[in-house]
């Protein structure tokens, strides 16, 4: 028996604008108890007059209570349609990049909502992040082997989606055999990608267009990536000719990583680190009085969740006017969020804010988003995450 | 004797927070009349305490009632200054850019407002497009001579801009001798600029980066390009692989350049034209049973004034809507607006409708902006205006 969720009236508008999201103050409870399904079940969605809108998994203890996975009521998300949108997946990356390393699957993004795939030539990292995807574990290993036949899947479930969905942490090789080491190549640069103890899929690829572009303007430089995780930025910068560069972190594993990817690329000698708190770090550099050419401020999300936007805002500002205070008199800074909550204009105000305590001038010579293998779904504002501002700082 | 204008109480903020701009109704009236400035004369803003904010260039005539030009009150915006400004904007672009064809100066962005200087090589071409800066027109040839020795300075003083601050169109060389052809090269593609009869400087150097990421795109594909003009993108498009490129302008002139520029580039057999208006030709296209794997809208702005938003954004969805119609199954919409008063959300927001529409999915791979000799000033949103999104519009 296939079950149903009913809307109430004109609670179908965001899904006929090609939302996938219901919440669970939309659903007619009455017609359609939400609580006679099992969690993690699909459902057929219904208009308020009854017509089938699509088909949704469900999770009633969510405040996102169903996530429509097609506009055909007929289908059921399965091994069969995970195999066609992984395909259709993989379609886009191949166009896009000459080499197997990108993310495969952006959630909703790939209208596989609850799901993240990170690939590594033939290593598949996936994020089940939500209960209707946990339950279709074993199809979506089944589908990414069928379509990719990768040596080793991992499981690295540990988000925070996961825990709001109550369920629990796994982290595990799931499929073959991973190699000692998983390596990635991005912007014609090396790294180890840590799948299996570094943060969220090990690397973070939505940042590959940013970095190649502040990687065209970073020859003979000085660089400070502060927040460097294992190197991204830096060591790519290191890469196209920065004369030096500082990478900062709070986690001496990730400077350990560092130093291993600078190694990769033959770059031991223009890569120092430093461990610590990022602002402490920027307090000590400027009673040091040290100067920089470019500063790439690529932190954690500061707003998590709406109710944190003005402390995160005030953080933001705070971290662009410290860091702002080692560039040189005509200096770069890279200034990014991933905070969703934070709109691109309230980052430009963060660095206009920042620019004008210290009585500079900013010019904003670059506006960039997540890259190409981070489709946004253009009816989920939720889906557009990353913003990444260039901006030239400089004395009149 | 220095004129003065007094801002009224709190009407300070928007300067302190970095913005050029001062409106008429934002002066204190009595105690400095706006009338009794000359047209066009610089003066030291004072806040409501007497406190002097900096030097601006007055058009009592205009909503924009003045302009600033340095937060120093006691400097003077004169050929020194212009020649250091120009420097510091020079500076900037040659950072950027291997060889000399670039906005040079992007009036606020630039820290000089009213004016904008594109250059082809030792040929610039100048926009003064306020009262404040045509009176500076002397000094603006002299400081550009001094900063560059150009071969030619064209003035194409026809913008709307101009009209709005009662000042007369003059398009005429007034520096050196123009040589016979201008040309430009763009993303390794050639054309010629037609500096004197073109559409504003005669070429739109803002897409530069837009096209660079649509150029990866486009090997061995069938690409529509509506409104060409002179054929930047799809003579671009050709350069970089697209199998057969289609463009579309209601100007007889400028596709005889998009000819011209196709020869140029070898590229003949690769580039047709077709005139006509842009909703029309896609109606034929349709009904001739045309597909494309690519269409480019880089439409004029459809938004010229706040009041035009609703008509306005009808018109991009209609645009957008009767271009998806021509893409295959698996196809891409490069989807531009120039319009500043498009917010880039309700750009997306228009795909999304366009998308939905046919039932088709759409995933928004790019979003572009104005490249970065086109910098944006932080305090003043009205300086970032174009928006590029690339979107993959699929049938599932």
């Amino acid at each position: 028996m296939t079950e149903r969720l009913r809307l109430k009236k004109n609670a179908d508008r965001r899904l006929k604008a090609g939302h996938l999201w219901l919440y669970s103050n939309e659903i007619d409870i009455e017609a359609t108890p939400l609580k006679g399904i099992e969690p993690g079940a699909q459902a057929v969605i219904e208009a308020a007059n009854g017509k089938a809108m699509g088909i949704a998994y469900v999770n009633p203890h969510s405040l996102i209570c169903a996530r429509v996975v097609s506009r055909d009521a007929e289908v059921r998300l399965d091994r069969s349609l995970l195999v066609h949108r992984f395909k259709q997946a993989l379609g886009l990356r191949e166009r896009l990049y000459a080499k197997p390393f990108y993310r495969l699957v952006h959630g909703e993004g790939d209208l596989l909502p609850g799901l993240v795939v990170d690939r590594f030539d033939d290593v598949l990292v996936v994020q089940l992040n939500t209960l209707g995807m946990e339950r279709l574990a074993e199809e979506v290993v089944a589908a990414l082997d069928k379509v990719l036949s990768p040596r080793a899947i991992v499981f690295k479930n540990d988000s925070s989606g996961r825990r709001q969905e109550q369920l629990e942490a796994q982290v595990e090789v799931v499929h073959g055999e991973l190699p000692d080491q998983v390596l990635l190549e991005e912007n014609g640069v090396r790294f180890v990608a840590p799948v299996l103890d570094g943060q969220k899929t090990g690397w973070f690829y939505d940042h590959r267009s940013n970095r190649a572009w502040l990687n065209g303007l970073v020859a003979g430089k000085r660089v400070l990536d502060l927040f460097s995780y294992v190197g991204g930025w830096g060591v790519q910068a290191a890469a196209h000719g920065a004369r030096e560069v500082l990478c900062v972190d709070a986690s001496a594993q990730a400077l350990e990583r560092v130093a291993e990817n600078a190694a990769l690329n033959g770059l031991t000698d223009q890569v120092a680190v430093g461990e610590g708190d990022a602002f402490e770090a920027l307090a000590a550099l400027k009673a040091d009085g040290e100067q920089f050419d470019v500063v790439i401020l690529d932190p954690p999300a500061f707003i998590k969740k709406r109710k944190d936007i003005p402390n995160g805002e005030r953080a933001y500002s705070r971290l662009n006017r410290e860091a702002m205070r080692l560039l040189g008199r005509d200096g770069l800074l890279l200034s990014a969020s991933c905070s969703m909550h934070l709109a691109p204009e309230r980052l430009v105000d963060v660095v206009r804010g920042a620019v004008r305590h210290q009585d500079r001038h900013g010019q904003v010579i670059y506006q960039g988003h997540q890259g190409p293998d981070h489709p946004v779904h253009p009816a989920i504002p939720e889906t557009s995450y990353l913003k990444a501002l260039g901006v030239r700082v400089f004395r009149d």
